[in-house]
């Protein structure tokens, strides 16, 4: 088994959609990195998070019986989880955040479990960068430490995330944050100014324009699937981030080549999630479902050009 | 040689980006389209379009240099060119419009030449639906009639237009013109409604973030490239259209399946046209240089998961 070590918020979301509404339901980065991490079969991944005394017993049932490690998930007595309520507009692109309540996710000190400390994969989700670096301290030598962040960390806590990036390999960020972060409006131009920050391999999101992925010269687009009805996009991001973490891991393989096709991967499984509420859609899923999904992105993206 | 018939204005371009302005430059849709198909050298392309006396016959030389036939190109003694001129905002991605003097192109009647009637393939550019059926109902029974619009004929002549796209094979409008024209916000659902029209094939144009192409149940995606530098986006969206009209002509084959290469060529060629003002790139163009570039295509898109 190729164990995986995935460090990330842990919510009740309560979300509306022109669709319908959800009571709160489990959310937050890391049970849909988890999730879709969990798609791999000899991959072992181990959730490191925080959440409240309030936090049912069944959510933790219903990760480990996906095969993920819980002993890093930190149980706060008397502590309140992690809230989050959004609404989505019409168009699914914009949101109004109507709460965020931090909680037990204020004080959060990660403690990665002992015998995940040597695992060669981390993946990082939207944490502040203090916090995400406490995480790669821990951990013995890993090959390939990922990180997903958020324009909010740039807005407030700039030089701690630049100290956090130099020991990072790989960053994931949307287009917005990447011309945030690099003061550049080119996303080619943005990558290299990243890189420089540390990361060599940055991955720009563009939500339902697909995502791509820079190293040094080279490139490669991984397009969102085109679908006919988004019906919650809540984690879409975070599902990408574990399909691509997850492949790498499953593969052991992190030449750029093969983050090729864990772009894929990723927007593959992201593919998923949106079609229903929260973790649903990802949690059902099935072998050949993604199978055929594959299918669909091959046709989507392969020509048959001669270059002689 | 495959004959290919453009339709399309003709015009003087004065253009301002942030990295410069040009005086008068020849400019309009159909010099685009005849040149990137110009690329394709068993292809005969013949643009028919109207211009005024003020058009220098340097500029039809220019066309008539790189294989395009000019019969087809009205000049209307005492007559004014089209004028049209734009200046582009930081982020390229908007423009004002500073004049539009539409001249001879206001009473423009197309007469295809004789010669080109039993074209098979037809590439109407942007121009009044009214024009575009005309042109049309002057062929012999063309194989494929590809369109080009926009929303400012959905705003004034939308029923003309529906009559004009019931007589059209492929329809190509960026993203905001298709969900003007379905009234559906999801592109695959737009595509559908549009196919309804009268396309078979429904080409969406999303600017840096590349095209959609739809038929049926299928679709295919082929990126822009990303670039360090957009020098100048005029005439992007034709020399896209030019490049797959022209290969499509090259290779005699409409298939669904080809017409993905022919997307891949449209966005390769107009790749080159943002690089410097006008159609400077495009004119100086060699074919190893497009060679390289589909290269590049297909490091960007090519992905080697196994589906067994």
């Amino acid at each position: 088994m190729s164990k995986l070590v995935i460090v990330g918020s842990c919510a009740f979301d309560a979300i509306e959609t022109p669709f319908g509404k959800t009571d709160k339901i489990i959310g937050g980065a890391s049970p849909y990195i988890g999730l879709a991490a969990s798609h791999f079969k000899n991959v072992s991944p181990a959730i490191v998070t925080v959440v409240g005394e309030d936090f049912p017993q069944e959510y933790l049932d219903f990760l480990s019986e996906r095969g993920i490690n819980t002993e890093g998930i930190e149980i706060v007595k008397g502590g309140k989880t992690f809230f989050w309520s959004g609404k989505y507009h019409n168009d699914m692109n914009s949101r109004d955040t109507l709460a965020t309540e931090l909680n037990v996710l204020a004080d959060f000190s990660p403690v990665v479990p002992t015998n995940y400390k040597d695992a060669e994969i981390v993946m990082l989700g939207n944490l502040q960068p203090s916090v995400q670096l406490n995480v790669i301290e821990q951990m013995n030598n890993p090959k390939l430490v990922i990180l997903d962040t958020m324009n909010f960390w740039m807005d407030i806590a700039l030089e701690e995330l630049k100290t956090t990036l130099k020991k990072v390999n790989v960053i994931t960020i949307n287009d917005e944050e990447a011309r945030q972060l690099s003061g550049e409006y080119s996303l080619v131009t943005a990558a290299q100014k990243i890189h420089e920050m540390g990361p060599q391999y940055v991955v720009i999101k563009k939500g339902e324009h697909g995502a791509l992925l820079f190293h040094n010269d080279e490139m490669f687009y991984a397009p969102a699937l085109p679908l006919a009805e988004v019906f919650d996009p809540t984690g879409a991001g975070d599902t990408f981030a574990g399909g691509f973490a997850g492949f790498l891991a499953k593969s052991g393989n992190i030449s750029f080549e093969n983050m090729k096709n864990a772009l894929i991967y990723g927007s593959c499984l992201a593919s998923f999630t949106v079609e229903k509420f929260g973790t649903e859609r990802l949690a059902e899923l099935t072998g050949d479902q993604v199978k055929q999904r594959l299918h669909q992105f091959k046709q989507l993206t392969q020509f048959d050009i001669e270059l002689n």
